[in-house]
């Protein structure tokens, strides 16, 4: 078993730290009792362990491609990701109203420890496209949501993060991207990003791209910082595809550890201007994007949990393989795996610790969020907004 | 420039720290001024910056692969060894008796550091070939030393360290291969290593492997162990190449940064035995072995610096394209490089700090070795020895 996740720990989290029963009383969340985790968790554990996680090694030996302006990932990503759209994953924590299943984060954070821990070049694509639908869900307009919400949370479309620029790194101040607004409301944006984690990809059929830019005449600094939904594809009236919009990835680049996850550099407007739409007001990117951007620092602290655990398998594993001297306590005749010598169990035992502790952490802090967002008394919401 | 030697520093710790002035003095190392210090290390710089500097990468990338009982080295690799040997580079601090250059380890291991910036995997070879060189002339018998000294010191052969056993790991009272005495004063050798550093590869026409054995009726544990050498292929008396003995490699094993050395599995035996000679005396073998377990262990501690430093010289060439916001101080208009943010100064300049540190370490140590060897006084040998 190259993976085997910790559902038994996780349930136990679910159950005692958050207190999943009261989660349960909240309003949306009748049906996520512990029962229901359960059940999830048992089939998030049974897809991530047969599908993404096998996948995991041969990805980072074979990594995603770039040529011209496609990317191809690495064999088996396409089909695994048709498989987690089929099975609702991407759907999990957002809101049923849009398709979704409505769950709780406390349910749905432990599945992306699931996923990210099985395969973190893998996870990162989702991971991207739920901060999207976060974003979009707080600051969009009901047209904006109309025509992109449901197809995120199907997770038939992928979602994209556009901050940093070759020029400035994430110094979002200096943004130069701009956009020119056009007669009939739409913008025409241009510039180019850097680090746009899923940026290009061959797993769904549209790539949304949330990217921040400034409208000519915008103040100065982050004030004059605003939000546009820019697709891969345009979107026809009636929802169905249309023409090609104009940003284009140029490369994909090498980051340690994600090999597997395409990194890429795109370009806007390079051909007119690519087609974009301002997302709620304009200069006022920043605080929409920041959404976005928690929802990644809060996923990324999930990842270090789920890379802890994997490494902390391998780790028994290994000790459990790998033989060396005879154990002091003499309970071995001969050599012994290394797993018997008491410093190498104070080491795992640490590991294993620190890593039960901080999924503890994770669990309470999405409990958290989730009372931000549905406790009933509107006091406690804003103190669990604090937390 | 994908790395540049430190010679200037290096020259700087071999002229103030040991003295080279005064190892200059000592019998045998009468040209090793700081001259002569200079020029090699400056052709040493030019060698390894322009030949196997620009290996590391690519070989990184496409490692040595093992096929039947051979290993194809990563390409370059090969050639870049015939243009070592040729240079004399595998003698520089080996006895002119044997065709060495007789150079201090002085500057023998600042030449090591940079053979190891410039490429670790490959450089493990020439590593352990310089560890056989040192054990085999501390312990072996003349006819032994007449038979292979001169080859590993021209580079010819190379030379391995065999320690490690699968059911015992390095616990070396626990070593199995046992060698069985033949008529003619020779051993047959059966077992089998795992773990040996350059154990098989296509770079020289001979491998010697120096290899723990247990000769049939020895003490229990490490009292009952003797060193023996077992060459790939028998050498005829006349030092030409004999038959293929029977040594050979069964995998080669995935070892992390080090992906282009060829950490071999050895059977030894399986079709009737492998020659393999005495050195020195039997039960004696894990004291002979301490001789190049030592010269491996300095080697090692000089990668340390190696690494560093290369790492180093990474680090402050990202730092100096990788932009992102402005500096604290106001010196440059707009977005800056991240070299000029005091943090990430402090950073280099604690790596650098470090790195010169323990290269200046390792500088004292090699001429601690020095001295030992061939200060005149008796006294002041043994004293340095213990340092």
């Amino acid at each position: 078993m190259s993976y085997k996740a910790p559902v038994k720990d996780m349930l136990f989290n679910i159950e005692h730290l958050p207190r999943i029963d009261q989660i349960a009383q909240m309003p949306g969340f009748e049906d996520a009792g512990l029962e229901t985790a359960q059940a999830v968790l048992e089939e998030c554990a049974r897809f991530n362990e047969g599908v993404t996680a096998p996948l995991n090694f041969e990805a980072d030996k074979a990594p995603s491609t770039h040529s011209g302006s496609t990317v191809t990932t690495s064999e088996g990503f396409k089909e695994a990701y048709r498989q987690y759209t089929e099975g609702g994953w991407q759907g999990l924590q957002h809101p049923a109203e849009y398709g979704g299943q409505g769950l709780p984060k406390t349910i749905g954070a432990a599945c992306g420890e699931i996923l990210n821990a099985a395969n973190l070049s893998f996870a990162l694509c989702p991971l991207l496209t739920d901060g999207a639908i976060e974003a979009l869900l707080t600051a969009a307009s009901d047209e904006l949501k109309a025509t992109y919400l449901e197809k995120l949370i199907s997770g038939q479309w992928t979602g994209t993060m556009n901050l940093t620029e070759p020029q400035a790194g994430s110094d979002l101040a200096q943004v130069r991207t701009r956009a020119e607004p056009q007669a009939d409301g739409t913008y025409k944006i241009f510039g180019g990003k850097i680090f746009i984690t899923y940026g290009e990809h061959d797993m769904a059929d549209n790539i949304v791209h949330l990217v921040l830019a400034r409208v000519a005449g915008a103040p100065e600094g982050v004030k004059g910082i605003s939000l546009f939904v820019v697709p891969k594809f345009l979107v026809n009236k009636d929802g169905s595809q249309g023409e090609r919009n104009d940003v284009y990835c140029t490369g994909i680049e090498h980051k340690l550890g994600i090999r597997a996850s395409p990194t890429a550099v795109l370009q806007f407007g390079d051909h007119g201007g690519a087609a974009g739409y301002l997302v709620g007001e304009e200069n006022r990117g920043l605080e929409y994007m920041f959404i976005m951007m928690n929802a990644a620092r809060y996923a990324v602290g999930v990842q270090g949990v789920a890379v802890a655990d994997r490494a902390y398998q391998k780790a028994v594993e290994y000790a459990n393989e790998r033989v060396q001297s005879r154990p002091v306590d003499g309970s071995v005749q001969g050599p012994a795996s290394i797993i018997h010598h008491p410093d190498v169990r104070r080491m795992l035992m640490t590991m294993r610790a620190l890593t039960e502790g901080c999924r503890a952490l994770a669990c309470t802090a999405a409990a958290a969020y989730d009372a931000a967002h549905h406790h009933p008394d509107a006091e406690a919401r804003r103190q669990h907004q604090r937390f």
